[in-house]
């Protein structure tokens, strides 16, 4: 191999410096309106009244559009990848703060903002709930009925269902927990809670919807253009390629931007007013859209005498806000590996995706496994310290090898985790003999580890155009919306290792439906692997049609001629093209509705770890994270300079969500969205980081690949936590660590409780 | 058959006539540069010194660039189809008037424009030659060297030849045309001459260039995406996929818009400055762009007693202008169908190339054959009228019938000749016992007929991609532009007929090398056959697939089921594509050098005729055309309506050639280059016409259809003339008719000719 494998930059690297890259934020059409959206001030009400009259009237403003007039174009315009539950716009209820209401339409997007401000409603407020656990008590229902949207054959029997904001609730039952539960020698049960946080794409939402002729163009910063076309046919009755969809490159994604946010918006508008509508929404906007699930994660286990994990009972509250989005596959994906990498044969999981009256929360790089590792992790960590083990010897101990069953029935194949392990232990030191120091007076030092893994969403398909110009040059159709990963550069490795050509000449077509096929979406660290795998095979394809032209054209077998000869040789001149295509969809079996298991519910495994040192300040509880080691199992990495940075940007992601980052309810209305308030990392918050890819092959990935975006947040909170716990003996069960946090419980411990104001 | 040979109306109808429709003209980008051309004003002339220091002065100007500020950025900075020989801007000498010798470039396109007038130019004026005929002599030569493209093997044997005018020159014979003479019992002589006219397409030219990273992206208004594609990546020395051409609609092509016009230009300017940069010439200017040749046409024939042709001599000469063009291939491709449509055995024809310091002339609307069926018809209908013989019973005689061959050996298949001349001959009433009226007094009647035929471009090469969704709706990737000829319609509806569904259910992805896959270009009338072939293999090879995965699903055999069928049981839901691709290239012979015959040399052959009432005021000259016939073989027509009209665009067309069109020159200059003087057809000057589709089939074609876009212009000139004698008994032998020609030529037979001024 000579392209795979090599680490070459980016090849986007230089468009993005110098401002070249295209983004849907610059894009400017004829006659375009902006769209400013009005949003609800109550948490939970009935909508009685939208005043619309005094924004009408503003000069420059176009039109003003409620959801009344949205129902006129779309009798149900009820959007959503798991139920058809979110109103494009308001529609009798209201459901969370911020939740849009009606927009302003104007020329100028300042007038169109000023019009928002003139826009009035009236509410028949509503009692609302914002906890989890809270909301599994069904007195105040946040949606009247549930409406699953009948893609997914496992949320069928909900349909219909009242009087609950279970939005889905998965169990799965491994061996007899209970009875072992009753025999272990010690059990052990914590709870942990993680926080409502969010996403911040530098490239806040932005979408625009044009109308064409009998057609309608949505340019949009989407990482699931494939499913935003289905969705908004769907909305309109309209077959699928009269939906066309284009997305450039992505101010970042994280998950936020998967399945419809602005999209149908936009749609409906620009069909209402017959011109171009954009809508682009502001940063302090972007905590009314989408976020991370709070949760709260009950864990018990029971273990034996020889420190051996026997029983694990996990019950999972999901807190979904108010609309369901993806969270129900959260819940169910990333349900079956809530009892964590380990070799346990009595497992019990009871996983609750809950409806509140929050901001709705969703897929959010990891798809909820950041919130079970930082759970499991934490646990097994108050296990070994408990049972006076050294925390990476009992994680040894109960590690899942290769070729044993994971709690689903699924045997890990594949999967190097204990490889991963005894990278993080080696990196941090942890084998050495020299003792580690704790520090002294009011800076105290500890050090955690943690490991995590996840499963890739299944069954889902890929499909791959490459098309190969006479002079050996090859472009490449596809919808994976490069958002900064890499993953464009990461195919034209594939395909320039596949035809034997430089890499740097393979071009990408970046998604657009009416021209690139299908992709079941950017997300779940899915792409190098799935669309990795259609993008080899269209390769190949490709390179087999090159090769049966060569035998046309009278060029003896079994050498790799330069296509240009073979055009020549084949046509009389440097003329044609050669079409490769191919679709990819990995085999998967469904978990038996009975048991839960299934021996092949992933067409691969994530795994990932870090670990940690930190320095608490006792005086304060400022916490600082001296050294954090990522470790992960990519298989082979088609560019390992590529891959090691998705790896610290993902660390660095989840140190936020560790240390700083939640969004503040206070009655409902968040009380911190702005990026002053709402604190993400800067550049000196970041710490002395390695990141390190084991030495792993995924045999049915593309030239050993698989996916990793996702790898680098599992461990990072739970390490963090149990490096607080080494250094200072507080433990801390809810995100973020703040230095209050540290500082209330260093007090607790103290026996001086601080008294809330 | 149900969607193959549907009337429904145009697909982008609804999008042209409410202004939606995308043309280059209405492309802005951010930062963009418009350029205006400085035109040499001599014809001929060694470029001396250009004073461009008052332009760059001009508050706004950008920058002025030369020739020689092209040749910094590209070393040889000469293109053209056929030879190298077109400066990007003139570069040491001048060969015509209005030759591009400098741009001026600003933001705003009026002070580029009046920059343009600031600039001046000197030069060595050098003798200039203008007539076809007198460019074969050596004494005025227009290039000093030859420089042959290299991709056509028969140009190879003129690289590097001085002292000559000759593009090409490309000889036939067939038999033993100077015996055939002697032992004719009639033998026939006429010379016939072609003027200067040209495309007028209502878009002028217009190209814009956008540097990218690393590449260049350029929006034109061209027929041949995929030519420019690989010639600019010539020039420029990159790999073609750095390259991007992107082509919306077309306001009309004609042929004027094939290979490199603008596009070469803007790609150096944009490179050079580091802009987009914009070019739209003027109506005035695409006067000096390209234009269909001059001729002039030495046509003898020996006739036997029978009124059997027995022999034929052709000496054709081509005013090429000032850069060859495609105009080689003109004079070879449509040399060998100069004898015309009839069964003779001994031919001889000598066709020639000639450079002269003229605007270029290329392909206009029938590739040469509309100057040859002018001269070869009027020269039958001479023949007849002295062989006292009915001018339809004369070509019943010796018209070539299905299996017979042509001059150039190759068998007639599936050419309807015979069945064209019988459908002018019953619409004209020319069967009826009725005599026809002649009318009296000063206004005379009279009757004509003429019938025509062409060989297609080859060998040459279309691929087409089919995406098809998972709800059935199905989109085409193809580089053929729709100029106006409806190949949008025609493409949904093979794919639509491939695929079982609608043809409203296929939508077309417009021209964009990155995207749609390589098409030679659309010309030459070869897109229905070629690309339509290609486009139905491509929708086979969907089919074939979507029949694969239906078995793959356990569907029985046997069944076209809806893809979405399909796709939910195989892939558990609707999602995903099927992608359906093919190349097609038609099998072909070269002639035989040295006899110039060959059994294969055209893929399909195109039958066209026409048959004209007029009624000539015979105080004035003029003609009014009563009644024009059209008739042609297209094989089975795909959308009959469509192929209607553009058998009826083409005849109009032809018309305005034949009666009003003539570029003047005056010392090289062109006198009437403006819409005002230059006249073309109005919606008055259109007679009542009767467009005629011959039932027929070819075979080898898409569902049995062939290209017609050219056929319409064959016969319209010589049967006009034909009718002009026929009513006042003079023989017109130069286009165009005007008024003042035919009373010249009533004042010349009555004895009193007219003295120019």
């Amino acid at each position: 191999m000579t392209e795979a494998g090599r680490e070459l930059p980016r090849l986007e690297a230089r468009a993005k410096v110098t401002g070249r890259a295209e983004y849907t934020h610059n894009l400017r059409l004829p006659g375009m309106l902006y769209g400013k959206v009005f949003r609800s001030t109550v948490p939970h009400g009935r909508l009685r009244r939208i005043d619309t009259a005094a924004a009408r009237a503003l000069d420059g403003v176009h039109r003003v559009i409620t959801g009344e007039d949205i129902r006129r174009l779309i009798p149900e315009p009820y959007y959503g990848p798991a139920f058809h539950d979110q109103p494009i716009l308001a529609l009798d209820k209201v459901r969370h703060v911020g939740e849009p209401v009606a927009v302003a339409l104007a020329a100028d997007p300042h007038v169109a903002e000023r019009a928002v401000q003139l826009i009035a409603a009236e509410y028949e407020e509503l009692p609302a709930v914002y906890d989890e656990v809270a909301a599994m008590r069904p007195d105040i229902v946040v949606h009247d009925m549930l409406k699953p949207a009948g893609t997914f054959a496992d949320l069928k029997h909900l349909k219909g269902r009242t009087g609950t904001n279970v939005a889905l609730d998965y169990h799965l039952r491994r061996g007899d927990p209970d009875e072992a539960f009753k025999s272990a020698a010690h059990v052990f049960e914590h709870t942990f809670k993680t926080q409502q946080c969010l996403h911040v794409p530098f490239e806040p939402f932005v979408a625009m919807a044009e109308p064409a002729d009998n057609a309608l163009v949505i340019h949009t910063s989407n990482q699931t253009p494939s499913f935003v076309r289905t969705e908004i046919a769907r909305l309109l009755g309209w077959p699928e390629n009269r939906v066309r969809v284009k997305v450039p490159y992505l101010g970042g994604g994280f998950g936020a931007k998967v399945y419809v946010k602005l999209e149908a918006l936009v749609a409906a508008l620009a069909l209402i007013v017959r011109r171009p509508v954009k809508v682009a929404l502001t940063m302090e906007e972007q905590f009314y859209v989408i976020t991370k699930h709070p949760t709260t994660f009950r864990i018990k286990s029971g273990v034996d005498t020889d420190g051996r994990i026997v029983a694990r009972a996990c019950e999972v509250f999901w807190n979904g806000g108010a609309y369901a989005d993806i969270g129900p596959r959260v819940t169910q994906k990333s349900g079956f590996t809530s009892p964590g990498p380990y070799d346990i044969d009595n497992v019990r999981i009871d996983s609750y995706e809950l409806y509140t009256n929050r901001t709705p929360a969703g897929a959010l790089r990891g798809f909820g496994i950041p919130q079970l590792v930082w759970a499991y992790e934490s646990h097994t960590d108050l296990i070994a310290r408990e049972l006076d083990v050294d925390p990476v010897a009992f994680r040894r101990r109960n590690i899942l090898r290769d070729g044993r069953p994971q709690a689903s029935g699924t045997a890990m194949k594949d999967a190097a985790v204990a490889e991963v392990l005894e990278t993080l232990a080696a990196r941090m030191g942890w084998n050495d003999n020299q003792p580690f120091d704790h520090g002294g007076g009011a800076i105290r030092r500890g050090r955690g580890i943690a490991i995590g893994f996840k499963a890739s969403i299944s069954p889902t398909t890929s499909v791959a155009i490459v098309n190969v110009s006479a002079d050996g040059s090859a472009v490449l159709y596809t919808s994976t919306v490069d958002m900064g990963q890499g993953s464009d550069t990461a195919y034209a490795q594939i395909v320039a290792e596949v035809l034997a050509v430089k890499t740097e000449a393979v071009r990408i077509v970046h998604p657009d439906t009416d021209v690139t096929p299908y992709d079941m979406g950017t997300l779940g660290s899915r792409s190098l692997f799935h669309m990795g795998n259609a993008v080899r095979l269209a390769a190949e394809d490709a390179l087999a049609k090159l090769r049966a032209l060569a035998a046309e054209a009278g060029l003896p077998e079994g050498t790799n001629y330069p296509p240009a000869e073979i055009f020549k040789k084949r046509f009389g001149m440097q003329a044609g093209n050669v079409i490769g295509a191919a679709s990819f969809m990995p085999t998967y079996k469904s978990p038996d509705p009975q048991t839960g298991l299934s021996d092949n519910v992933t067409p691969f495994w994530m795994i990932g770890g870090a670990g940690a040192e930190v320095a608490v300040d006792t005086e304060t509880g400022a916490v600082r994270v001296e050294k954090l080691v990522n470790a992960a199992d990519c298989g082979r990495p088609i560019n390992p300079a590529v891959a090691r940075t998705q790896l610290s940007g993902a660390a660095t992601m989840q140190l936020g969500f560790t240390l700083s980052e939640v969004m503040l309810l206070d009655g409902g209305q968040v009380t911190n969205a702005s990026l002053a308030d709402y604190k993400i990392p800067g550049i000196r918050d970041i710490p002395p980081m390695q990141s390190e890819l084991v030495a792993a092959e995924q045999h049915s990935g593309p030239f050993g690949a698989k996916g990793l975006g996702e790898s680098g947040t599992f461990g990072v909170s739970p390490a963090i936590a149990n490096a607080i716990h080494d250094a200072v003996g507080v433990r801390i069960t809810e995100l973020p660590i703040t230095a209050e946090a540290v500082f209330r419980a260093l007090r607790q411990q103290a026996g001086r409780p601080l008294e809330d104001a």
